[in-house]
């Protein structure tokens, strides 16, 4: 990542989205075809939506119409390309698990932190800004989840929205007042990060309600 | 509710949707937790997606954007105070059973009237406003349903969605030409109310195909 | 249909968009009663949905809010008598049974075109209006299909997003610079719905990934 001088806030954030979204595509695509069996339209369609759909509702939700992914070419193109990807190995080899796993938590981290500053431009309010972060973050694997039929992990297990919560909040409340700088986007990418893969490898798991907890599975 | 002469009609309309609020992510959260094991995240986000996800869907389709539910901070603070509960209460006793169906038939009415209102405010024609209006009340509930991947209860045998036509036909089409009067509100919401209550009451259930009615669960 | 020289293009957008929302809500409601026991409301909503969903998505994403369908009251009137008629028919005999394939076929064909070219007409780029216009034609079955809890078909096998992009990629290739022409609309909207037919007649499905078609149902 180039965090000199000569960067500025906004190619720092397309920088961000681009990467962010060619590893949100091949990772949802990847889920997508382990999932249910698909024809090339349902890889590529999936791939694309988990790669820009957190953006597209994040972008509709401020009023930034078209959305960037669609008036910036490469966004389609990047994700496109990881969604082919995807369709033409299938299964990735246990090799390429873990990196897959590092990528889409780059990807997060990178999303929520540019969703939250997006936001922010837009004159939405710190709390808004936040959650739109996170809806960034997560949204397109959510859209894809509810198209396959599957309730989204978001939901239920996974420590996937928390670190996305974390980085966002971070963007938001350091933020100087008319500044974005590019170190806090950094500093806040990477607690999301951190968070991320700390849960994936120790198994942490969002709590859970307290009562259905000491029920244990019970179902009155 | 106020109705004295010093509120306006904003004011009215805010506390509408404040209430409704309220009771939608608290409703909205309980249902959630019945049907599927959520973490936090689930819940909160299910909450509030029932609370406040008819007003996005509504906001972003008349084009008011950012939602009102992103600009003012009671709506997400309301919203989240009522998953918190569903969060931490899990399984509501007995005795809660009938308020929280009460109070969740006081948060249709409400909103099938304030959407339907503020779409008119929007220049939207009658026949768009009342399906707007319809949309506020059961989108965030329709919304929660596909994330926990169950059929909205609304589109196969539940007295829901016809008192909230019914409530928003009203809204509009007494509606006078420039003034969007409170007691014209006030009459909305307690038919939409009242018929909800009715139906649930006397298990009333909305008609179903009439050829499927003969053919009574054979399946051709 | 008219193709006389006193039909604007504007009235050939609206025709192409009534039609084909008729016969999407037909279709929309007939596969939705099919599928899942519903009752009034959700046979008029899925149908509702199906008709206008695609456009709704389009519209919203463009910036065209309120939408076409809100704000010209034919859409929503031929939407709702479509799927009236599937209400009090339910099933269709077998002798509508091509007839409707037809007319849905006629209704992907006018609605890819018509998306491609008012995404065209907004600005967008030519690559986003293909998108855009795929998403008109099969965006509305999308989202049916994913509120009756069912994978959607385009992305397990059906032929229906491959026309629906033959067409609105001529739409967008062929149009001038400056004048979106009838005939452009009637030759990429006749690609289409021979695609389409001849994928039924034939049943030619989209490809499957490559390693999965080796796997044949294996599943590592």
């Amino acid at each position: 990542m180039r965090h000199s001088g000569g960067v500025s806030t906004a190619d720092l954030l397309l920088a961000l989205d681009l990467l962010g979204t060619f590893a949100f595509a091949l990772n949802g695509a990847f889920t997508a075809v382990r999932a249910v069996r698909l024809d090339i339209v349902g890889v590529l369609a999936l791939g694309i939506v988990t790669a820009i759909g957190g953006g597209l509702v994040r972008d509709v939700l401020i009023g930034a119409v078209p959305p960037a992914a669609f008036q910036c070419w490469p966004y389609l193109a990047v994700s496109t390309a990881g969604a082919l990807i995807a369709f033409f190995v299938a299964r990735p080899s246990r090799l390429l698990l873990r990196p897959i796993i590092v990528l889409d938590a780059v990807g997060l981290a990178f999303f929520c932190v540019a969703g939250a500053q997006k936001s922010l431009e837009y004159g939405l309010a710190p709390a808004a800004a936040i959650i739109l972060g996170v809806i960034t973050a997560v949204g397109g694997g959510t859209i894809r989840d509810m198209l396959i039929g599957r309730v989204p992990s978001i939901l239920t297990n996974d420590l996937y929205a928390i670190p996305a919560l974390a980085g966002a909040t971070i963007a938001v409340v350091v933020a100087p007042a008319e500044i974005l700088a590019v170190p806090t986007a950094v500093i806040a990418a990477a607690v999301c990060f951190v968070i991320r893969m700390v849960g994936v490898k120790y198994k942490v798991n969002a709590p859970i309600p307290p009562r259905l907890l000491r029920e244990d599975g019970s179902d009155g």
